[in-house]
């Protein structure tokens, strides 16, 4: 071309190559840290492998590799972080955000912008783990505290969780524990007609699982005179919005010694009796209004709150006051219905899962209102619904009741009421059509006087003579009978940070007390731990995606729906499965709606009597209680040296049980860490026996692209979105459980009573096993993240990340296997991508325990591994491919010196009581104390390496001591608690 | 109505009020952290006064307050958070992003996500100040070492300096060095035609005031025969995109002893020779395009670079590494044109204001991509561009230059270009007109295959028989004899942070180190750092915000005039003007804005010799300096032992220069914190002797709503939006100084040659003095973050918030004085809106220095307030109306404790020299050493009070060593430099 030879210079252009010439944001290896070759290469050669393909095939069994690139249809082609940004930006405006006036647990909500950018768009608050290494999670162990202190306050209890899934499953929990409570002996369970009906679909289908029968009628009707009913549940306001007294019920329901559970919201607590005070035994709902965007259906985070006797049965995680080891106050996560800690046979609940990022935004918002505020807000809410009713009746109508909330039933005549609904949507709102002749119109804090005047036009189908100010005089502001009148939130805490400069520094100072992905790695095992990007967190917060109302007519939700069709698409490849359910908000949730579609298909085929679930004995501690949740009988089975199934032991009890064999559940690579070779075979067992296999999805991330659950044989699976497909553990919580089918199975998954839902891709026979969540795609709002990995992935970026994630776990455990036994391998001596470090050997030879090593990574600034899972007393460790060589590499140095720390135990160099390891992790306290009365230096207790001279993340708190914190059980504020600092001069 | 007794309960309800259904999420009190009444009240109390009201009827002199209301039209009534971020979205939906393919210094940039959220949107990057403080900066200080080394390597020369405001203004600073090298003497700059008209423009207007002359020509007419020449400007490469060879232009500028200026690119530098090895001697340009969003105009970080010889004479601040009294690496800023220490009448610039904000997204920028990736880049750039130059030729279009980097000028045909201008805006795409048959068509990193194809069919009139894809293999990629052969970059730190985590961890590591309102208050007098609220900096990540090219047509811009134009109308009622220029882009910039319409005015008036300005001893340092630039001769006044202008003194001035007199430049309230009550009468002396007022407007902040410079008497203020109208410091800039004029000034306003602006409201008569700055209105995108203030505050809030900034400052004026002498206090005893204290006595009774005490508050958690300002050896402090009770009580407990210290020290308690406060500030490091060898306790050194327990902000280094980094000046990274320790292990 005429570019050569101007100017006098010689050319000596190369020729554009179109490749070169393609966007340059590619997401991959942002993404995956050592993708650059040179470093891959050199990490491979250094497990003693070739190349990284000659690693992957020596690792994952040939006979069940996949054979073809994933095919991700449009997808394949990895999109650039704009390109995505840009397509999630067409996609959203696919969505119609009218306002909306539906309400039935879903409400429109002002997230305070300070709020919504230090916290909710905040990798300081959104990255980190469960808070089980209290010394560094202090700060959102005392937001949670915060939350139960809310729940309890308003709600007249002395106890809540630190959160559950949804308000629908919150009232399911509720309703095992009146069943628990009778000790299983009372079948019924009355559920008023009240309440919202997501609500009593979940608890039907959860009832069924579990043996009891859920009986809805009006409470008028409730039959307590068979002495079967556990419990009763009563919605307060009620989905209609009145407000009923319920007092006969309760005495009733008492007077047979059935509990009652209270489905009830928390903004109407601020002005209305709680009930606690009313007499209810337990109270849920959700927190959403709180803060939290709609999200077309989640997350949220839901309560549950109940008098003291109930705190052995209580589900979730209840965070409590404790003391360190130095004395001083010291929070903690005091019960947790773990899996792990359960006898697992008679596991009731499988919910491990809270919604802490939620619960923590929950929080903020009460805590930057302070009670005034919440108040100025409800009574808002409820004048607008007060003068919303009067006009109503101006206009000639009948309001449903005269007692109510900021939910007002209006009677707009026989057969009108559908029309009235689609004026209403002509005009961009969306209101609530309840039967033919009624319409309930829900306010919240983001309604105007201004929306109340366009819904007087609605009704009237003109225009009012009236305007809404107008009527505004005239109208009370009233609870009646059910005026509260006891304080609420009197704790400092929620009466301090209001402005935004001090709500800014409570953020901050308590950010800084807790270790999260933005400070280093979390090599948590069986948690995958990796990069949660910005690009795929930008969605979560446009308005088109988190102002959606989950029942807003469906053609308004186009945006999502194509969304969540292409997300199904996609994993049905990665998974070799031929349905998703999008409905399982956590991966628990997934385990159980699995098993229940199961369920379904065996009794679709007549098989009732097959509900023989086989466990390996190296299960995810979910697995047993999910089972026993969907009324399956537990056989376990053991597992060989390796960590596999013993297959000759699986022979046995498949043959015991084959009549009634209903399921495998089963983790693949192991939970041990490893590929088993014969998976296939396991899968075939079960097959000719007439069971279905159900995969744990746990360890997807070393599955992607390399092979996968159809492949192998599964017949469901569930996939965790927050471990394998990025979604951020948000600090205890949002995760989402899609499952996936193979078609037979496909008919049977979960609906919903609202907005229908069932396979995905769509399948024509229905038969829907029940409901599993409050929202018909659960967290719908999180999916976006997963989306965004997915694309920006691609089919080749995907299969990098398992390759990658392989890679990462074999580079640390060849690097630590001089200092350290890996306790499981494969047979060409790799591991999958993840593996345990034996750690048992200390205990006897140094006194050391895993503990103690996991409290000294911390003074490393590093959070522990994951601890005695699956193995007690080893340290399971679970890189990610998105760690760094120099990270992985500082993990390793930091691992391998605390090796020497022992080695100077066992040798007689440190003190065998008084040493680091034994007194991690080191607080500034202590190191900065007037006397050092250790025979190790300062300096060996807090900087015992050289790269935290660069930064040192310092714990807040020495080791908690949980003994005192069982024994002194505190799980609310109270003044001399360890807020109470704040508050210190 | 019917609410009234139902289900049987007694109604007790009350009548509702409109004003209770308004929406609830205020920003007042957000804002105004004391805004309860109860507090507001008990702090007046505690000042010794009544109320609030007589607080600051006895503070504010009665004849100029403000009669009435400020009338806002409008937006008097305040506007709630979300209904703001409504109006944004509006506002925004109002501009046109149109593709952009304009070039001339602005280009399409894809920010990191990583680095959007996590720096620029980010409180803890960008609310902290300029890092005077070196030991609490160190975080932003390395990114500014980052930011000078990038120059450095790309440029190819050994300085350069932490960015200035804009390409134009460093080409003029660039020019002023020029003539600073010839001592003056050579009154001429030669500026090239191919330099882009705004950078012409911005010189020729500097010149003006400096004496020099620019003469723009192309470079063959350069004339250096009469040894007048003190420099030249060229462009590389130039504004039409092509690659000139200046060799014989530098080679006759050297002759004479002319120094070259090269206005260039650092994209381009990636690929071609930089300046230093072409023989340059300075290079300038802007780092926009380095993830920087175009925002219609700035903010965005300029830079110079030049040889070492040239450092003494070197504009804006220079970071420096240096050691700490421990003689550990640290760093400083180790230079800066700071008008306090340069004397104030030889000043030559104005410039202290760097755009530490966007210099830190630039090199941020680097730092993620690195070498190779920018190379990637670049190339795909410059390879789009050789597409487009050889489909023009297909076309039958001839190229102006055959080489080129980005930007290719095609001759379309004569008369011609306006209508493909015109064809390509219809599709979408804004390309540049050159002249009546060229159009230049610039490519950036955000553009694709597909504009190329698009730009094809808008040259061709119709569709080309041929795709940018298929013309690819034909092009080579070609630089000529300008390909660079030197390495960039090379360092570790531009080769370690390229994944996501590890970008993420760097960018917290950095944030870590550095104190900012996240923190504590940093109460600097005369800099307002007030509150930064996230609803205000929400609008400048919006698209279509940030995405706007300044030169874009007038009409794709609409949202944001109607901005600007709602902005100027507001500010003019809230400075009592009547005409704003929102041009300059810095306070300082304004200053010397409003100077040059003084200037002009007189001269249009036919008086020349009114150049004498009056400038009061206690005046801000720029004020003398820009005096200068203006071509101004300074005129000192007295001022009074109250701080106020000595009255008797200025009518000896006036008098002695009332035939000259051009200007008087005042504070008000006084740099001393006083309300001088006789400021009217002093602006009414220089008016009845022919001078006009200039106002700086430091101090706006206690004027708003009480008074205001126009109904003082001003004739001229300067706002500096980032001090009294909320923008963040951003470390160091960016800020913005619009000036507000009566009307008699308002045809002088600056206008700009791209599109051109004057006065706003516009007046009839325009005689622009010239242009101030690159963009028409200067750093357009954060001129929403102030419209975000005035509009959510209203009339009540922004007056409520200047008597609150009073209050706070009476109050912690009357807390600190038993311990401390306040220095200067009006009339009745009271201080405006800052204070000074006096700390001189120390230095006597105890040896203690301002310097002392101020790295001593560091240990105490707080930015030391403004020291040595306008008093040598004392301390301004400015606590704003944004900090809480519990904060200024904090803060003032702090002050106490240290004052008890400095006692003990005087009674001999304290030892004279190794106390806690010449120690200060105390590291980690220093508190954890094994050896404590300090007669005072560890715990005195770093926890001297409770509220540290709970949060404690640590300082990284102890107190950096000036001298030795004077001495050993170095201003770019280094192998054994303080980022080495982010490779330690």
């Amino acid at each position: 071309l005429a570019l050569a030879k101007s100017n006098g210079y010689v050319q000596t252009g190369r020729s554009i190559s179109v490749e070169s010439l393609r966007p340059s944001d590619s997401f991959i290896p942002r993404h995956i840290s050592n993708a650059p070759a040179c470093i891959e290469g050199k990490m491979a050669k250094d497990c003693g492998f070739e190349s990284l393909s000659e690693l992957i095939d020596k690792t994952v069994p040939t006979h069940i590799r996949k054979q073809t690139e994933l095919d991700l249809g449009q997808f394949t082609e990895a999109m650039t972080e704009n390109k995505f940004l840009e397509h999630m930006q067409e996609l959203g405006s696919k969505n119609v955000v009218n306002k909306n006036f539906i309400g039935m647990g879903y409400y429109g909500t002002l997230t305070p912008t300070v709020i919504l950018r230090n916290l909710l768009e905040n990798p300081g608050w959104y990255t980190q783990y469960t808070p089980y290494q209290a010394e560094i999670s202090q700060g959102r162990l005392e937001s949670l505290l915060n939350f139960q202190t809310m729940i309890t306050d308003l709600t007249g209890f002395p106890m809540a969780n630190a959160s559950l899934l949804d308000e629908a499953t919150a009232a399911a929990e509720a309703m095992t524990m009146c069943s628990a409570k009778a000790n299983g002996k009372k079948p019924k369970f009355l559920v008023s007609d009240k309440c919202h009906p997501q609500t009593i679909a979940v608890c039907t289908s959860r009832a069924e699982g579990l043996g009891l029968e859920c009986v809805v009628s009006p409470e008028a009707d409730f039959d307590f005179s068979g002495n079967d009913v556990c419990g009763v549940l009563l919605q307060y306001p009620a989905t209609d919005g009145s407000l009923n007294e319920y007092g006969s019920v309760i005495d009733a329901a008492h007077a047979v010694n059935a509990k009652v559970v209270m489905a009830t919201d928390l903004l109407a607590l601020t002005m209305l009796t709680p009930p606690g005070e009313l007499g209810a035994d337990i109270a849920i709902g959700s927190s959403q209004r709180f803060g939290v965007p709609m999200g077309y259906g989640g997350p949220h985070a839901a309560f549950l709150a109940t008098a003291e006797e109930y705190k052995r049965i209580m589900p979730g995680r209840v965070i409590g006051t404790s003391i360190d080891q130095h004395g001083n106050p010291a929070l903690r996560m005091a019960m947790q219905t773990r899996e792990q800690h359960i006898r697992r046979e008679k596991a009731t609940s499988n919910i491990c899962t809270a919604q802490a990022l939620l619960a923590n935004i929950a929080a903020m918002y009460a805590v930057y209102h302070g009670p005034e505020g919440l108040k100025q807000i409800a009574g808002r809410v409820h004048g607008l619904a007060g003068i919303l009713a009067a006009g109503a009746k101006e206009l000639g109508m009948s309001v449903k009741s005269d007692l109510f909330f900021d939910t007002v039933s209006v009677n707009v005549g026989g057969g009108k009421a559908a029309g009235v609904v689609e004026a209403a949507v002509a005009k961009g709102y969306n209101i609530r059509q309840l039967d033919e002749s009624h319409v309930s119109i829900a306010f919240d804090e983001t309604s105007s006087l201004e929306d109340v005047d366009v819904l007087f036009s609605v009704l009237s189908g003109g225009s009012a003579s009236f305007t809404a100010e107008s009527l505004a005089q005239g109208v009370t502001c009233n609870a009646g009978g059910f005026k509260r009148t006891s304080d609420f939130l009197t704790h400092p805490v929620f009466n301090t940070y209001h402005s935004e400069h001090e709500m800014l520094r409570y953020l901050a100072r308590l950010e800084a007390k807790d270790l999260s992905l933005c400070h280093s790695m979390i090599p948590l095992g069986s948690c995958t731990m990796k990069l949660n990007a910005t690009s795929e967190m930008m969605p979560i917060t446009m308005g088109e995606f988190a102002n959606m109302h989950p029942f807003a007519p469906e053609d308004q939700a186009a945006g999502y729906k194509e969304m969540i069709g292409n997300l199904a698409d996609i994993l049905c490849e990665v998974t070799g499965f031929d349905a998703m359910s999008m409905q399982p908000n956590s991966g628990a949730s997934g385990e159980y709606a699995g098993l229940m579609a199961i369920r379904a298909y065996h009794r679709n085929n007549g098989d009732y009597h097959r509900n023989v679930c086989i466990i390996p004995v190296s299960a995810h501690g979910t697995n047993p209680a999910s089972a026993v949740m969907s009324g399956m009988k537990i056989v376990t089975c053991k597992t060989d040296a390796q960590g596999n199934v013993d297959i000759e032991d699986l022979k046995v009890k498949v043959a015991k049980n084959a009549e009634n064999l209903g399921a495998l559940m089963v983790t693949y690579p192991s939970t041990y860490g490893v590929y088993e070779s014969r998976i296939d075979e396991i899968c075939q067992i079960i097959h000719d026996n007439g069971g279905q296999v159900y995969m744990d999805g746990a360890n997807m991330n070393a599955q992607v692209g390399l092979t996968s659950p159809g492949l192998i044989g599964a017949d469901v699976c569930h996939l965790n979105l927050h471990k394998t497909f990025a979604i951020p553990h948000g600090g205890g919580g949002p995760g989402m459980g899609p499952i996936g089918v193979k078609a037979h199975l496909a008919p049977f998954l979960p609906s919903h009573p609202v907005v229908p839902t069932g396979a995905m891709p769509a399948v024509d026979e229905k038969k829907p096993f029940g409901c599993m969540a409050a929202a018909p795609h659960g967290s719908s709002l999180i999916l976006a993240i997963s989306y965004a990995y997915l694309v920006m992935m691609g089919s080749k970026g995907l299969t990098k990340a398992s390759e990658h994630a392989i890679l990462n776990a074999n580079y640390m455990a060849s690097r630590l296997s001089e200092d350290y036994e890996i306790l499981y391998k494969g047979e060409n001596g790799t591991v999958a991508h993840e593996f345990i470090l034996d750690v048992r050997p200390f205990k006897d030879s140094a006194n050391i325990e895993a503990e103690d090593i996991a409290k000294r990574l911390i003074d490393y600034g590093y959070h522990a591994p994951t601890m005695s899972w699956p193995v007690t007393g080893t340290l399971m460790v679970e890189p990610t491919e998105s760690e760094s060589k120099d990270e992985l590499d500082r993990f390793c140095d930091a691992m391998i010196a605390i090796r020497k720390e022992i080695a100077m135990v066992e040798s007689g160099q440190l003190d065998p009581v008084n040493n680091p390891l034994k007194n991690a992790p080191h607080t500034q306290d202590v190191v900065m104390a007037e006397k050092w009365e250790h025979p190790y230096s300062r300096e060996m207790a807090a900087f015992p390496i050289g790269y935290l001279k660069d930064f040192k993340f310092w714990p807040t708190t020495s080791r908690v001591d949980n003994v005192f914190g069982d024994r002194n059980l505190q799980t609310t504020l109270c003044c001399d608690d360890i807020s109470a600092y704040a508050q210190a001069e």
